[in-house]
């Protein structure tokens, strides 16, 4: 399967490990994934700093490359909420909890355009020790570190 | 993976078929699949007739030894919306366009009970040849076969 996924991707933390996991799993050992990393103009919008594009694409491919998949894949910037998700054809789409809007959108821009809607795999959020979702802003902020342990 | 789906899977057509290929798939070598069967009771509340269980269980059944998945599989009784999914331990619900809300239901009630929510797998339904969904009661009414033919 030709499975697609997006995210800013800093710093990379366990929820951002298991949606990549997932969707080279999904993939299958001949399938492909894309990855989606918005670009430091897309990524000015979070609330918090986040590191150059480069730095971020080097992250996700080093850890890509240490978890040894077998699918193909690429890194792409993605300049909006869709990117090329609408337009290209592809099986199906890896979203988080906070991200199952965005693809459900998708579905609907892809049938405006006479498109076939993709299957969309929604991960459950990983939990910090807390029991709150592991998130970027709450590690930015100094609660807890990519690992989801409580820091203060 | 523990991967979970439902269904009413009379007749078994395209749809449900991907929907059970995408658990195994989910569920990969090492995993198990637990099929929630939907029982002749609640079943009734279908718009039309439903095949007894213990047939539409061989049905199922058949599909999946003809498929040679690799997962270990049981087959369980549905007596309502949410079956033991709110209850057991599990990594992935698979569902359809149609039953995603039932999905998000199950997370919410998952959630009030303490338990960890799960991920959704959402597939998009199978069209027919004329575009429109392939769904069980357009195939009783005789407008398409099982593979999505259009018969009238």
């Amino acid at each position: 399967m030709k499975v697609m996924v997006g995210g800013t991707f800093d710093p990379l933390h366990e929820g951002h490990k298991k949606l990549i996991r997932r969707s080279f799993s999904l993939a299958g050992r001949d399938g492909e994934v894309v990855i989606g990393l918005t670009t430091d103009t897309f990524a000015k919008a979070k609330t918090h700093p986040v590191h150059p594009y480069e730095e971020r694409k080097a992250e996700v491919e080093k850890f890509i490359r240490d978890q040894g998949f077998a699918a193909t894949f690429t890194i792409e910037p993605l300049v909006d909420r869709y990117g090329p998700a609408v337009d290209v054809d592809f099986d199906a789409l890896v979203v988080s909890e906070e991200t199952l809007p965005v693809g459900m959108e998708i579905n609907v821009l892809r049938r405006k355009k006479g498109k076939r809607k993709v299957d969309i795999h929604q991960i459950a959020c990983v939990l910090a020790e807390d029991g709150k979702w592991i998130s970027s802003t709450r590690i930015y902020r100094g609660e807890i570190d990519p690992q989801g342990h409580v820091l203060k």
